[in-house]
């Protein structure tokens, strides 16, 4: 693609490296931002700026924070005895949305990518596995809430194997058909794994 | 939403104004700025704002440009006899990757629009017309390359009235099945009209 201004392109080049947006979707939303008030730009990139110059992680779950330590570490209304492990902050935000988990959750950044060159040491495993030792038993179950791909199966698995000699039942989140699915459309892995994985009609 | 942190907030509002990009997708794209090296952020953000500070406009064809004069209303090689009138500089540097226009072009900047409340005068309709007017003949056609909506007729219907006293031939873009779609699928006002606007095989 041509662009008729040299600033045009080197907006379109830096949007385009953001994940899941091409140079069509780039060129849109840099013509956008080009047709608005210059109020409008000022404001997004003084958020972005801020947003990456400040950011924090709590230092007990790796989740983002404003503070040293998040307000789900901090507050007393959570479970510290049930621990959630996630792959990234986005998927805490997802299950707080559910409200259905009253938990903390350990974010490990990532997941287990032998392909793209993630192990272990990349992740905040070694600060997992510290945070239920020193638990000392607090930590009565971890849910093992990763994504039901091949990385996330090899990172579940690894982590069973670290973490099954503590005390704590460890757990994984249910798989089966989605709510509001039809059952014709589920593929077959889904619909089989919800047959063997059936649970007591209540 | 509930988000962990006032700078994910505040960055995942700011994304989210931009079109086509709801809550989900900036949290997306927020976290992942934050997960990478902050040189990213800062060339992003540094690169917005020097587009936004900096951007110019063709004084003759409305066109994005660095200079005063846009590459193509400057170069010699372009026909100034035929000039294509696009809705936005998106439209221009589509028809520009098609290699199959050598006039030149008028972005209007808009498109007619009472539900939005964009007239006319929001247009560079009037330096069109007056465009025309100075050219004393020299622009032989002029091209209506506007959306086939029902705002793009409305334009381009209004462009009519206003340009067809002047000797320029004015024409519209084809209208007809799009090169390798399947007939069956093409929509029935699509296909009424490819039938009754054939052209001579060839």
């Amino acid at each position: 693609m041509e662009f008729p201004s040299k600033l045009i392109e080197e907006a379109v080049n830096e949007v385009s490296r953001l994940p899941g947006i091409g140079k069509k979707t780039a060129l849109r939303l840099v013509l956008h931002l080009v047709k608005e008030n210059e109020n409008r730009t000022i404001a997004l990139t003084t958020a972005l700026s801020k947003l990456r110059a400040n950011i924090r992680f709590c230092k007990t779950c790796h989740n983002i924070s404003d503070e040293d330590v998040c307000s789900i570490c901090k507050s007393h209304r959570r479970d510290k005895g049930v621990l959630c492990v996630v792959e990234e902050s986005n998927d805490l935000l997802a299950i707080e949305n559910t409200a259905q988990f009253t938990g903390v959750y350990h974010v490990l950044g990532g997941i287990i990518s032998p392909v793209n060159g993630i192990g272990p040491d990349e992740l905040k495993i070694a600060s997992l596995i510290d945070r239920v030792a020193q638990s000392k038993g607090e930590i009565r179950e971890i849910i093992l809430a990763l994504s039901p791909t091949m990385e996330g199966d090899t990172t579940a698995f690894y982590l069973h194997k670290k973490l099954r000699d503590f005390p704590a039942k460890i757990t994984s989140i249910a798989r089966g058909v989605p709510v509001g699915g039809e059952l014709e459309y589920a593929d077959e892995v889904t619909l089989g794994r919800s047959i063997t994985s059936r649970t007591l009609f209540s």
